[in-house]
This record gives C-alpha cells, structure tokens and sequence, in this order.
C-alpha cells in the first residue's frame, strides 16, 4: 500500500493521551505525525520527587521517538505549535511550517494557573514540566545552603519557611516530602543551622486537603502529613504571594520558598480552535471526544472538559490514558465505516503519596491509609513507568532512600535567574 | 579545647584538589571551612559522559556538605568568592561578609578559555561544570531533532555535522562518544533522516591527538577514533568560529554543533592575589606548593602552576588529589612545629577513554589500548566515584548502555537560550 495515501493523523502532546492514542494506533492504516515542543515522555506522577530530589529528571522521561521507534507509521516531530486552523484541517508551526491533518488529536494538557495573579508566578513556581521541577529543586536546596550562611535570625527564619499553597496531591506530596527532607534527609549535614527547624505549611483554601477523596481519607492525609511535621491549614485563602512571603487572611507569613499546587488551567494552545472553553480553558468535547462543530478534531487528557453521571472526568494519568485509547479506537471505527459507544471513563480508584510510609488509597469499597497505601502507590506507580531501565533505576534510587534517608539528586544546578549557561569555572 | 582559638584553615573550591586537602585535616586541631559556589563535588573525569546523554548530572556528583557531614571540624559554604586580601589574610564573598583565615588553600581549578577569541564561546560551549555538560547535551540532542523536521538539504547536513576543537583527551571523548551516538543509540528512531548520515570531526591543531601520549598511543586512539567514524584533522588551527560553523584553515566546515575542548585557562580568582601569574593564568607555587610571599597561603590543583624534573605537573585528577593531601600534611607539620619535604608527583599512569571498548592506557612500561584499555579504565573510573549508590547507578546505567546501545538521559531540558524558566505548558 503507497504510504502517502493513507490518512494522516496529527497527534498534538505526547503525554499519556497522546502517546497512548499513538500506540494504539500502531497497526491502523494511518500516518501520525507526533508533535511534542520536548523530546520526552513524562511520567508526571513522579514528577514531585524530582522537585525533591529523589530521582533525576532522566529516571521519569523517555524520548518519545525511543519509545515509538519500533511504530513504523509514526513520525515524532519535536516543534512548538503555534496554532491550529481547524476549517482548513491545519497546523500552523512557530518555525513556520504547516502540517495538514485527516483527524487531529489535540492533547496538550494543563499548566498552572494563579487565578488572574500572575505576578505571583515568579514567586511561587508551580510543578508541570521537567524544567519546573529542577527549577523548584533548586530553590529548595539553595534556601538551605543560604539559611547556613545567613547570620540574621528573622532572615534565616524566613530561608527556613517552605509554604505549599493547594492541597491537592501535589501540594501534599510536595509537603510531605519537603518536611522529610529537613527531618531526616539534611540532618547533621550543616552547621549553622539545624535543619529540623525548618517550617513546612501546606496552605489550602478549602474546608479539607486531597478535596477529591472520601473526607475520612482526607483527615487521615491530615493527621499523616502532621506527623511528618506539616502545618496543615484549611479553610483560609491566600491573599497575596511576593518575594518575601505569603499574605494568608490576616497572617503574614514570612517565608523565601512558596510553592505554587493550587491553580490549573487548560493549555492555551485550545483558544485558536475558536470553540467555547470551560471556566479553566479547556475544551468541552462530545462523548466520543470529538469537539462540537469540527468532526475530525479530537480532544483527549487534561485539556478535555467531560461530563459523566454528573461529574466532571478528572485530570489524572489514567483518564488520560483511557482517553487517548478511545480516540484512537473511534479514528480505527471510522476508517472501517463502523460507529463505536462515546467513552467512558472506569475510575479504578484515587490513590495520593503523602510521604515515607504516607498515603492514602480510595478503591471504592476498599480504602487504605499509612504504609499499607504507600507500597500500594510505589508499586502501582513505579511499574507504570515507561522502560525497564527507568524502572530499575527508580527502584534502586527508591530502595536506596529508604534504607538511608539520602536523595540521590540533591544538586543544584543552573543559576538563581534559572539560566544554565556555563559558568566560568567550578568555584567563585 | 576551645573551638574558638583553633587555626582557621580555609579552603576554596570543593574539587579534587580542595576535597582531598580538607578530608585529610579531618583530625587536626583546625577549624576548616569549605567554600564553594556550588553544593556539590564533581567527578570531572565522567562528564563527557553527561555531555553526552549517558549519565544523569546527579549520577556524577555528590553534596559537598553530605560528603563531609561526619567531618566535624569542617563547615561547608556555599559562597562565591568575589577577592582575596592576603595581606590582611582575608577573603571577600561576594554577598558582602567576609572570612578570615589563618591558612588558606586555593583550589578554584580552571575554565575553558578561548585564546581571545571569547565571541566563540556562544558558539562553542566547553565542558567544564555540570551546567556546561546539560548546555551541551541539550545541544547536541536538539540538533538531531531539528534535522528531522528540516527540509533543505544543506541546512539539514550543517544541523548533522558535529565539530570538536581539541584533541585532548576532554575532545576525543567528546568524538568518539557523539560517533557511538550517531551510528548506534540513534538508529532506526527517526523517519526523514539517517542519523549515521551524521559527521563527527575532531579539530587538533596540532601534529597528533592526545599529545600527552607517546606517540604509539597518538596513533592507536587515532584508529581507533576513526573506525568509530570520527573524522581526525590534525596539524591545522581553526581561524574563526561563528553560529554557523568553523573555518579550518582554507576549509569551511558548515557545522551547527562546535564545541570547545582546546583552551583551558585557570580561575579569574587567582588575579587578586596580586603575584604574577604564568602565561595560561595560573599561580607559580614553590615546592611546598605555597605561593611566593604569602606564608600562609597555598594554591593546589589545576591552578597550581608546578615544574617538577623540567616537566610541568599535569592537570589531572591525581595530581590535583596529591597537591590537596600534601597541603594538609604541611598544615599538620606546621602546626606541630615541624618540615616536611617538599611536594613531588607520582605519575601512575595516563588514561583517555574514546568510546565504547576504546581507549588507551600509559603506564609507563605497560601500554594498552582497544577494549583492554578500555576495561581498565572504566573499572578504574567508576570505582574512584564518591558515594557508593552513585557507583552501583552508573554501573547500572553502563552496563544497560552496553547492552542496549542505548543512553540513560536523552532528555532534552531547559529552553534554546540556556534558561530552565517554567514553561506554560506539557507541549506547544
């Protein structure tokens, strides 16, 4: 069969719902064309732990032409999307290009957002990408090694004060790991100042932290998080973030580390489809994930807005996932003249890491909490990572934290401005 | 005994020589601080590897301050040293404060310097610090995936075509790697180009590459380098160096990857000791490795500039170890009223790695080279790494290299400018 008849499929993102549509797409008559802006596939459910230095950032990502190597029909095409013209049935490049699509995916995904504020994003960075995650990992061990050398008290108060704005799973994981760390991980290494001194406050609006689980795992995530040495509160808003701190009701905190988990937004690639968005930006699609007004135009992941019984499918990886594999099936369906059910996301449970032997896990009738969940999350999530290698790895960096409190990448790269532009030499 | 009225022995640069030199007063009756503008101590010898995708940066290095935590006489820094007052026996941080000392080791090692040419450093960045190695390795990868979406012939040749100037050992790891990378790691993972289609050259102004060799050996890496693929020019200087290639002699080489393994120059700190400095830079040291005038000041490691037997001590791990320990004995004596002798080198041997089961070993009498050498130096290498988890990761990773071809950390982080700011979103 002459390849440059065959319908050409333009995937957008290759997070899971791009990747898995990808694949599932494999032995379909199809080309695909794979358009990511990174090289790489990011298992984002492990992403805190490079913002803690648990793990490198190459333990969590593979190249993605790696992975699809072996998938003849694909082309992975590492560019930045400028926009999409959907009555054209087009992409435009930033680099100028074009490239025409028969069916288009468009799974980009969801980034922060500090709800109008965003001046408060050069403050509090919040944790999406690979470069977010070495960028937080950065200041983290950088306020540390200043509080050391710092001399005045209120000051080295301040480099000791780490406050996580949301608690959602990111917000709890970062601050679960963050109290371990001055806990456990630096403790005898300075001498100046003691570590275990270190504030750790977890800052959620809300009545409750992890809002998306049952309210007895949520006060059970609670009293974990207090146990690692979390300042928990609720039910207060943040006001104002600067340089300096956190403005919560009335309480100024003074604190030189905020981290950003409470807002997310869709991508903003969505606007140049010219179709409605929802509240945070992202596409309402049709049950079968196709966007109302252009038929060959699917939207699957995070950047998808979808109603089941009631409620809305969440943002996570394996609603992602499910997503991707239903587009890639209804394009097979239609290729064959056949019709397929709309989607359906089966929720096969909420699981969220809390810290060292922390987390809670809700399957429905069965729910967890305390080390039990814990090694349910690091096995359900360690055995989803992509590449074997990766998986040993992640285990040995695991196993090895776990035996000696120790965090096999606690090294600070780039400069305070976040530019890694080499350096003169290796000191002063 | 009063900490307080123990000799303040300070130590700058947490490298080799610096390291070694403050390991080894452990146990003497002086309180040692540490200064580095980084938190970590590098393994400098595997960093092409990281340069080139096979390692992660925390794979290679270890926290300073985690290295040195049970060493109570020693305080760790993270400072950048703005000058040095040796009159006044002081040291001036650039955050304003300064340290005095009773005994002060300079142990800052060298950069890459570009013979005056700096407008070539944007175009062809050197390897000397974990953030050179990431700059690099984002280049070298982005250029292979501009190769797959270019569509001009000549453009999409400059984009594959990879030029190392020097062929020191730093450069012919730096070719015979990027060669290995080319025919094997990338293979079969792209669609519009062939990426055994690359060029590799390396660029050795002078008659031979590693030229610290015998010549048996020059010749042997040679082979060696170009059975790989690497195209070896020796005995012709490159002229000038722009965004869009090298002009080598007569010959203009269109090449969008140049990267700098020829100058080396030794820390700009050395200047504000105010003694007259040697042609690259660095500071003339007497047999005791003390710095002529100032009694109380040392200089060790690749700043230290030391004839011995009418040879010039190499800069080299070893050298820079011995020069560390043999400060800390002088110290030691000192302090105990007595002499020691005066610094000697003992060479042990010369080892230069060029690629997979290449490489070539001088041990005087014994001579190796090909996969022997390469055994050897492997073993000898990643057996002196700090820490025993990194040792078992990069083994881990080595051995999964070998088998697989493949490299551990292809990921392509931070944007073109060298900035790692928070991108918006996962894609586009």
């Amino acid at each position: 069969m002459n390849e440059t008849v065959l319908p050409r499929v333009v995937v957008v993102g290759g997070g899971f719902a791009g990747l898995w549509a990808t694949r599932a797409l494999a032995s379909a008559p199809v080309q695909i064309t794979l358009v990511d802006r990174g090289n790489h596939h990011l298992f984002q459910p492990l992403l805190y732990q490079v913002a803690t230095a648990g793990l490198s950032a190459p333990d969590i990502a593979a190249p993605l032409r790696h992975i699809l190597r072996r998938q003849r029909n694909c082309t992975v095409l590492m560019e930045d999307v400028a926009s999409i013209e959907p009555q054209s049935s087009r992409l435009r490049l930033s680099d100028g290009h074009t490239l025409d699509y028969d069916f288009l995916l468009l799974a980009t995904g969801a980034t922060h957002a500090y709800f109008g504020h965003d001046d408060w994003a050069a403050h509090a960075p919040g944790l999406k990408t690979l470069d977010d995650a070495l960028h937080i990992r950065r200041r983290v061990l950088s306020a540390f090694e200043r509080a050391e050398a710092e001399t005045d008290p209120d000051a080295r108060r301040a480099l000791l004060t780490f406050a996580i704005v949301g608690g959602g799973p990111t917000g709890v994981e970062l601050a679960g790991t963050l109290a371990e760390i001055a806990r456990h991980t630096l403790k005898r290494e300075f001498r100046c100042i003691d570590p275990r001194e270190a504030r750790v406050l977890l800052l959620e609006a809300g009545p409750r932290v992890l809002s998306s689980f049952p309210e007895s795992l949520s006060a059970k995530a609670r009293r974990q998080l207090e146990k690692l040495g979390v300042e928990v509160r609720t039910g207060i808003p943040v006001r104002t973030i600067d340089g300096d701190g956190v403005q919560l009701g009335n309480e100024r905190i003074a604190a030189r580390t905020v981290l950003w988990a409470a807002g997310v937004a869709a991508s903003p690639l969505a606007r140049s489809l010219g179709v409605e968005l929802d509240r945070s930006g992202r596409v309402p699609v049709l049950p079968d994930l196709r966007v109302p007004g252009f038929d060959n135009v699917y939207v699957a992941g995070d950047l998808a807005s979808l109603q089941q019984d009631g409620k809305p499918v969440p943002g996570v990886a394996p609603a992602a996932k499910q997503m991707g594999a239903h587009v890639a099936r209804s394009i097979r369906a239609r290729l064959a003249g056949r019709d397929i059910a709309p989607f359906r996301y089966r929720d096969y449970g909420n699981l969220a890491t809390i810290g060292r032997m922390a987390a809670v896990v809700d399957l429905g009738k069965l729910k967890l909490s305390g080390a039990l969940a814990w090694w349910f999350w690091l096995v359900a999530h360690v055995f989803f990572l992509i590449g074997f290698r990766n998986r040993l790895v992640v285990m040995l960096n695991w196993t090895w934290a776990y035996w000696t409190y120790q965090r096999a990448a606690r090294i600070i790269l780039g400069k305070p401005d976040g530019s890694d532009q080499p350096r003169s030499t290796r000191q002063a």
